[in-house]
């Protein structure tokens, strides 16, 4: 508390205190007063320095974690996670400038929000689609698919695991079956193959992680995760690649921008 | 295991064995073979079917589970969700043509769904916004917000808590300030006072409830909450609604459509 300057409550608001007093810790984690991975006064200081309850600086401090702000570490004290969550603009995010520019999604986001992306565990097969990838893709009978699976990093640590299934009869001799897919990544190479991508749609759960995902992305226990399917459709409204991701709930906001009409 | 019939397993694919018994029950579920409500086969009876181990067994359970397709009673077996999520389309979701009909959006999709739509706990009150508020709503010094409060419910049951910030100058003395907002919701009451919308901006967490939440929406254990924020443009680019919703994780799908411009 040496350091931080925290201002004192007003009586004359009818914001409820421990609002209040998050709204003060809030404001300094903005402001970088309290910086990515330092420690948060602790309940004794915050007691004395409002003058209030015990509960009401653990509620305020709940606050914070709630939103991802800080994370307690047992014994140690509350902290300021220095992992924030990556803004995921849908709208921006599959912009044909992104692809043309060699930039595959994932890249193109965590460049934007200063993180180093990488990844890892790329596997290619090829199978029989599930019922629900067959029918997503309107596939029937003897179509196979060709499965891209690989993982995702952040700084070095895993936040996302996407599995693409594209048809085979699309991708089948073409870079989508190579690990590295090439600039502008698997919708820049549809496009190339004649399938100039229209929109897509994406349908958001969230749940708790199975043990393999909990696994996979290294998550803290109580991190739940999105499960985002996405469908990708060409101009002539066929469905081209269904990604089946996995994300971390602490490492993403998800952002999209609707029209109003 | 009488009347339901399932299918043997393919030896030659090479679907995972435990995905393919999920394929087959999540087939009898979307068939309708097993109806909402309805008992699954008990785990005895698939391991004799499937003549597989009970981790395989388990571990297929699980994977339904984990889509929201099932439920787990303790000590009584797998049933079938009664309560299967709403598909949540934003694109058409706050759409004119409903206003225009004097739907709100909750209404217009819950009746898509074929569920019956309540609110409840209407609370109407006026105040100082938190600074987050203030910031989406770009006010600033003495601006003052109306906040509407309220409770979602589908067939009786909670799924959202919803609370609408709105700049008091533009609110005060319109029917925004009652509880029954009139015809198409309190868009449509910004549009007639001249704040016609343009477009709204979407940004989704989601995390553990606390404990607050969880009583409002009667949350069973492990069940995450979105948090999502919209932010209500008109079409001078000012921001003139921030609505800050808790979801229900088991009750939602969200679904999102973007361009792929």
């Amino acid at each position: 508390m040496s350091e931080l300057r925290l201002p004192e409550l007003d009586p004359t608001s009818d914001r409820p205190v421990f609002k209040q007093i998050a709204d003060h810790l809030r404001a300094a984690i903005d402001r970088k007063d309290l910086s990515p991975g330092e420690r948060l006064p602790s309940e004794s200081q915050l007691i004395s320095h409002y003058d209030v309850a015990r509960m009401t600086v653990r509620h305020a401090l709940q606050i914070l974690q709630s939103e991802g702000l800080t994370v307690a570490e047992h014994g140690k004290g509350v902290f300021v996670r220095s992992r924030p969550p990556v803004r995921r603009l849908a709208s921006d995010r599959f912009a044909r400038h992104h692809r043309e520019e060699g930039k595959a999604a994932f890249i193109a986001e965590a460049e934007g929000a200063g993180v180093k992306p990488s990844v890892d565990s790329i596997e290619i097969t090829e199978s029989e689609p599930s019922p629900d990838v067959a029918a997503k893709l309107n596939l029937s009978g003897e179509d196979r698919v060709v499965v891209r699976a690989r993982r995702y990093l952040l700084n070095g640590h895993p936040v996302e695991t996407a599995t693409s299934y594209i048809p085979a009869s699309i991708a089948k001799e073409s870079q989508i079956m190579e690990p590295n897919s090439g600039p502008g990544g698997i919708y820049a190479r549809l496009e190339e193959l004649g399938h100039r991508l229209d929109h897509f749609t994406e349908e958001i759960r969230a749940r708790m992680p199975l043990r393999d995902e909990s696994r996979a992305l290294k998550l803290a226990p109580g991190v739940p995760v999105f499960h985002l399917v996405r469908t990708a459709y060409d101009q002539a409204g066929r469905p081209v690649e269904v990604c089946d991701t996995i994300m971390s709930s602490d490492a993403y906001v998800l952002s999209y921008e609707l029209p109003a009409r």
